[in-house]
């Protein structure tokens, strides 16, 4: 079978290739990267994986590679997916979400290609949500409030029109905040993480860790548990329908960095950067997963201490 | 006051300047058009008018533009927006939508400008509506159905976030149908139209005409009740808001080309082409426009009856 999976060099195909490596099915696979020769495939020698870097914005390449490698799987995790980026450059955030994904599925659709795609959304579709619609469903409306919630709700009204009108095999998701291991420090929990390991080394003078709004409350999911949903949703989840990945549990972001604070024992000084503060956000975000555990029996099954753990340790070794 | 029109071309725009040129206020007008050296501009030698071949997805040609021509008042009416076209071109309806508009729109805000924009949106983006929310308010939850109508949904959600975050002064159309003389014949009346011209001149052997699905019912505006509307809106329409523009009446596209038979006191064939029947559609669309009526005391005036004849007569004159 073959496979096809975008963002090849980002941090959930990192976990989702060490998950396939596991698995007792066999796939061809080509990642597809931007960067010329920035994949290190040493990490996945049982894999038979090949690199190819391409701009997804570009249609003609797009084109080109989906009809010679004509995948059986479309794992596309290509984002720009960070939400204070999208503010800062909302046109850049849009494009290289919508529109990437709309220049894969569309050769896909062209080439008529049987091909089970798995498009990845964002519980930042839902936007604000009342309090009475938490832990929230997918049933729920949404109401995208930034730059790259519209993008994402963009990618999915996409996904439902090719399934629909042309026939395709889309299955999305709306993912839930993820972290783990080996994160890019753009996302808070990383951030956190990177700062406070640099405290307890003693490489800053400080104590001050930088944050934005820490009173926000979001549903964290491991990374490593979101790709067992991945796979499990590219291999067996129904067609045309949107699952929630999410965890259940609601968790502050201060909460998240006194509990990192535990594991390291150190105090800290917190300094509040307002421009890391967001135009319009959502105070509360908590997701159901109950379609992911009734129909595929998926749960998260990583504790938030093992997550922040594994988080910490990493970053004591990639500093 | 400087006005920037895209799509300056076609059919909008023609009946927008025809009523612009009747107006008291003076406009240093900016059309921009995609193919070089199409417009004519001898109608309107009253206007203060420029023209400009852009293509709209080329991001750094509308920058120039816009930095160059800092316009107090946008019209956006350049769209592929055909929703049979799009549901062959999916991609090239999706980019030629959402991709201009976010190009322009991002300039401005890149570059600062106080500029009252109007984006343009669709019926379409309600979908399909159960019966009991008919005529359609502007709260009625989208539901888009085909290609066009999810560029038009990410057009309109594009535009909440540029007003909500970044404070710009956008104003929405949900535009229903609309239909006046010198119509493409790629939209349905317009095609009618032409056909029975063809046949009460005799230049039609048969008496066929190829119709695709008659029994969808639409609310079907003039065009220049629907100019009348823009004018309104973007020299008083409130910021942010979303304003349906419909005449409130119902009508299957088979009491139209009866009436038409009728004006041109002609018997007819229907001829029932397949590949003109959409994968998903509509069977029912009529608008409410109380907004645009309390608020800025718009109604339509022009008859449907006046808009038919006015149509055929044109089709006489232009075939």
């Amino acid at each position: 079978m073959k496979l096809l999976i975008t963002g090849i060099n980002g941090f959930v195909a990192r976990h989702f290739l060490d998950f396939v490596s596991k698995q007792n099915q066999e796939f061809e696979i080509l990642g597809i990267g931007r960067s010329i020769n920035s994949f290190n495939n040493n990490h996945f020698q049982n894999l038979n994986i090949n690199y190819k870097s391409i701009d997804l914005l570009n249609k003609d390449d797009v084109s080109e590679m989906i009809s010679k490698f004509r995948p059986d799987f479309l794992l596309h995790l290509a984002s720009v997916s960070s939400v204070g980026y999208s503010w800062k450059h909302p046109q850049e955030s849009f494009v290289n979400n919508t529109n990437i994904f709309l220049n894969l599925i569309d050769r896909i659709r062209i080439e008529n290609i049987k091909c089970r795609i798995l498009s990845i959304g964002s519980s930042e579709e839902y936007g604000i949500v009342h309090k009475n619609d938490l832990p929230i469903i997918e049933e729920c409306k949404l109401n995208p409030v930034s730059p790259y919630a519209v993008a994402r709700v963009s990618q999915e009204m996409i996904s439902q029109i090719y399934t629909k009108g042309y026939n395709m095999d889309i299955v999305m998701t709306r993912s839930f905040n993820h972290f783990g291991p080996g994160q890019n420090e753009v996302f808070v929990i990383s951030s956190f993480a990177k700062q406070l390991v640099e405290i307890s080394l003693k490489k800053k003078q400080n104590r001050k860790v930088i944050v934005g709004d820490i009173d926000i409350i979001r549903d964290f999911v491991d990374v490593r548990d979101v790709v067992k949903a991945y796979y499990t949703l590219l291999t067996k989840g129904r067609k045309g329908e949107i699952y929630n990945i999410s965890s259940g549990i609601g968790i502050s972001l201060s909460e998240i960095l006194y509990k990192m604070c535990e594991i390291l024992q150190i105090e800290i000084n917190i300094d509040i950067n307002k421009e890391l503060i967001r135009p319009s956000d959502n105070p509360v975000i908590i997701g159901n997963s109950d379609k992911m555990k009734n129909e595929l029996n998926w749960i998260p099954e990583i504790s938030i201490e093992k997550s922040l753990t594994d988080m910490l340790e990493w970053w004591k070794t990639n500093l």
